[in-house]
């Protein structure tokens, strides 16, 4: 955890496609809000106004549009413009930010389903970014319940949700070995249950991580 | 040296705006094609459809768009678009491959005047790129007359020309050391005599390498 509140705290929520982490990132910020803090809500690949163009590049289109070599070099840029423009900057003013996939999910979508690339991953996150959460947020479902909440959005940033229930199951297990192998920031809740328990867990474990970040 | 004929041959050019490289380039492909040859002119940044996308993303707009960092992450991207499209199809159906600016270009531009990032662009360059040319091909300048002629150019794509005659003096000399440091593919060719002259040591420092890799 940060030590000292005014340096903030950088909360991030993971999880499989459909597992409810987006509707969570936005209870919590607007539960923070309305307790007094001040919260930046931004998500992944995006969250600035040069990720979000980088976002659109790689979202949209064919899925062999890009190796999974390009699509990890192009998210890695996209990260970084929003680490510099967005993350850095409202933590260093004491902000609390909530980020829908961070680092994590690179690990999980380039590192293992896209390609055999989890080394090269942690190198360039070595060297191009550095960052890790105070604490991340792991929205656990079943792949078949996720699945069938992702299939009934619309868009056309479908290329990740193309990949069907084989995919889901694999990141799955993928990111619960994630959360012990990053046991320290990790916290995983159980999705599957009606939306205000699963805010109300989520909101329990920031509290705890906002009250460790002020010791 | 490439072994092999078949395997084709990577030529690449570098040098300050307005060293006349990219005419040279074009001089090559065309002396080596009605020599019988097979040659793809190509160029970076950009040189693949998705390349092409990433290099207006990087190369339009305000000079602060993007920080060094992410500039870097985003040519890495279309590089590794452009090796995995349009160069390593090329060699491997025994092509002569002529691009104009490559890898050593970002061991200047990024590595050197946008940022103190050399040691993270080898690292890149090692994990995500690995492919060096079989010869480059310098062509040195004074920077005040490459710069004079780089301004006469009309576009857009005007944020590297924007820095002006200091970079291009730091940037002269940072190729050069360059081609000390790479003295087993690097050959220096005064850019600075008539357009033919220069033509003619370019052709036959291409003809030397294209016997070396059928030896």
């Amino acid at each position: 955890m940060t030590a000292g509140g005014a340096r903030g705290l950088f909360i991030t929520f993971e999880g499989i496609d459909g597992s409810g982490k987006s509707t969570q990132c936005r209870l919590l910020a607007e539960a923070l809000q309305k307790a007094g803090r001040n919260v930046v809500l931004t998500r992944e690949p995006g969250g600035s106004p040069g990720a979000e163009e980088i976002r659109r590049l790689v979202l949209e289109g064919d899925p062999d549009r890009w190796s999974a070599e390009t699509e990890l070099l192009l998210f890695m840029a996209a990260r970084r413009d929003h680490l510099e423009r967005t993350i850095e900057p409202a933590l260093a003013a004491g902000k609390v930010v909530i980020c829908d996939r961070f680092a994590d999910s690179t690990r999980m979508y380039q590192g293992l389903s896209r390609g055999d690339l989890r080394a090269a991953v942690d190198q360039m996150h070595a060297l191009m970014i550095g960052r890790e959460p105070d604490l991340t947020l792991l929205i656990d479902m079943d792949p078949a319940e996720g699945l069938a909440r992702a299939k009934g959005r619309q868009g056309k940033e479908e290329r990740f949700e193309d990949f069907g229930i084989g995919l889901q199951e694999k990141m799955r297990a993928g990111f619960l070995a994630l959360a012990q192998e990053f046991a320290d920031r990790f916290r995983v809740v159980d999705g599957a249950r009606p939306l205000d328990d699963v805010a109300a867990d989520v909101r329990r474990l920031a509290d705890e991580a906002l009250e460790g970040s002020r010791a």
